[in-house]
This record gives structure tokens, C-alpha cells and sequence, in this order.
């Protein structure tokens, strides 16, 4: 269910219902703010001890994180601006998944859009929670190989000025173990394929 | 600067304005609202293809966790009710830094909250973002050693469920590479000590 402005809702997501299985338990919602990206709720809740309490979070998309291994052996990541980071960020193409939209075809249109590539073959290497403490949201992180052009898709306007380095996998998978990259979703992409990957440090 | 309720401030970090570096520009900063552990931001930004726009942000304390090694080569996970998954979750020891912290103290003093044990060598691994287009909170990933008992340091009232499974360092690892354990920084932290520790897969 989707928190609406009528005031008191049933639950941020009506498939996971917050609360049932973790000891808490969930009373009602209420929706704070909804904006374009994020919705920021308060729940009334009973805690673990038998308190009353308040719980406050975050509800937005899901998102998607991609290797996309050309048949070079490199692997795309692509640089952009951060308002909130401040700098250009190095990371693996991906983003938000849009409502009703499978995970894998969210890699795929992400590919497209972002590196002006589509994969033939997309492999789930696992799925992420960035933040569990402050919203549900999760990242799936996949694999793609089988690369074609695909220069249709279009970035949306606050991407264009982002960049792709098509980068070997072992100098890829070093940029996640040095620090120089920082977006979890990508370390945990990069770390995961280093483990399948022939040739990766 | 900590957003005031006084209305539009400086900007949620003086250290790390927003915007600069990355070509967005930052405006000012609004707050929306202050809770005890999210506080939701609206700045007015102009965006990198110079058009006037808003950004929401979530304000949120960084975190530390702790890949915790102990000298029969058990790494120590652990399990607690997470509201918001409405499911238990098995995840490395942690949670957010305090006001004035530096993150390795409160690597150690989370290490002594959740597992009893007091680090004598703690070790950063990587510093992630976790959700960097939403908020600009980090993950501080440590590896501590030289662990000693330390049972002065109580759990707060909403970890009281909390258990710990000293998990020999392999199946730690494939905990995280299987998906098991979903939580970003847990993940990086098991991946990551997997590239330094003798036997690990």
C-alpha cells in the first residue's frame, strides 16, 4: 500500500507489513512528507519491550546496480555529479526502479540509458538493504554480459554530465577494495563479481 | 551545521556543503522534519543543466560496523528484529556513530554493546554511502581483533532481543555472498575481510 495524504494508512508496503516477525508491532502510519523520490512516514508502533513508541522512516524505490562486462574484460562504471556527496561519484550504472517494473528489466533500461549498452544476459548476484534501520528500501545488484548497442534510451536531464569509463575488471574490483569507490551497492557488485570472475584480483 | 527549526539554514554539513564540487549549486536548506533519528531536508538547488529545482535529503547519524575476529577464527554475527523488514535479521555489529564520536571509538563501543567484547586493535576496511542520492550518511567498516570481555556496557532498550553467533569465518563469508545477510555494510565488511583473512573462501 502506498502511504497516501488522507492521513492514517495501513503500512508503508502491504506485502512486507512492518513489524510481523521482528518483535515490533505496527499500530498505524502517518505520512509526513511525499516528495518526487522520498516519502518519510511515522508509524505508531508497540516495541520489542512493550513500549509504546513512534518509528520513523523512509519509504522510495527500490533500486538496481549492474556489472556490465563487455567482452574485453572491462567493466563499465560511470562518474557523476553527487549533489549530497559534494563531488563526482564513481560508480556502476543503475538507479531507481520505477513502479511495477521487474528488477532485471530495471538493470537492463539502466544499461541502455547510462553506458548506451543492453545486455543479452542479466545474473542477480544479491539483494541489498543500503539502510534497514531507516527504510525498507532494497538494492538488486546483478551481472550483465552480452552487451549490444543500444543508443535509443535517453539519460534524464539531471545525468548529463555523466560519463562512462570502461575499466579491466581487476582495476575495477581495486577501485572497490582501495576506498575510491563508496556507493555500497557498487563495492558489494564489484566484490561479488571479483569472486566469479576469471582474472579478478 | 545541524538544520535548526528556526527555517532555511546554511546547509545540513558545513564540513561538506552540499552541491559544491558535483554541479549542483545549493540555495538554502528548509527543514521538513526533525525526528530522534531522521531529520528530512528540503534544499532549494540549481540543478547541473542550470534549471531551479528542490532536493530532499535525509539527515541521518554515519555508522560503524564491526567484522569482530576472535581468536578461534569466529567472526560475530548478529541477530535482531528489524522493524522495518518485519523479520529478524542477521547483520555484523554496529550502529550510529555519536555527536563528537570518532567512528572507531564507536566501532569499539558497539563491539562492547552488542558482543560483550572490547576490541584491542580495530582496523578501517572502506567507507561506504549507503544511499548517497538521499542522504549523505556514511558506513565506517572496521576489523577489530585483540577481543576481550567487556560485559560494563548495557544494550538499549530496543536491542534487548538481540543474540550473537560467533560464526567460524568461513560460513560468515558465505553468509554474505549467499544473501543471507542483506545489510550494506555487513556485506562489505565480510567481503572485504574475506580478501585478508587466511582461509577464508
Amino acid at each position: 500500500m502506498t502511504p497516501s495524504e488522507e492521513g492514517r494508512v495501513g503500512g508503508p508496503d502491504a506485502e512486507h507489513p512492518p513489524g510481523e516477525g521482528s518483535g515490533w508491532r505496527h499500530l498505524d502510519t502517518r505520512l509526513l512528507h511525499q516528495g518526487d523520490f522520498l516519502t518519510l512516514c511515522q508509524d505508531r508502533v508497540v516495541r520489542p519491550d512493550g513500549a509504546a513508541g513512534t518509528y520513523d522512516h523512509v519509504v522510495t524505490a527500490d533500486a538496481a546496480r549492474v556489472v556490465a562486462l563487455d567482452g574485453d574484460g572491462r567493466i563499465a562504471l560511470v562518474e557523476d555529479g553527487f549533489y549530497l556527496l559534494g563531488r563526482r561519484v564513481l560508480h556502476l550504472p543503475g538507479g531507481g526502479i520505477e513502479a511495477g517494473e521487474p528488477p532485471e528489466e530495471a538493470a537492463r533500461r539502466e544499461c541502455a540509458e547510462e553506458i548506451g549498452r543492453r545486455p543479452g544476459h542479466v545474473q542477480l548476484l544479491t539483494v541489498l538493504h543500503p539502510l534497514p534501520g531507516s527504510t525498507a528500501a532494497a538494492t538488486h545488484v546483478f551481472l550483465a554480459t552480452g552487451l549490444t548497442p543500444d543508443r535509443r534510451a535517453a539519460r534524464d536531464a539531471t545525468e548529463a554530465a555523466m560519463t562512462v569509463h570502461w575499466t579491466p575488471v581487476e582495476e575495477a574490483v581495486q577501485a572497490a577494495v582501495s576506498g575510491r569507490i563508496t556507493e555500497a551497492g557498487s563495492v558489494v557488485g564489484l566484490l561479488l563479481a571479483a569472486r566469479l570472475l576469471p582474472g579478478a584480483p
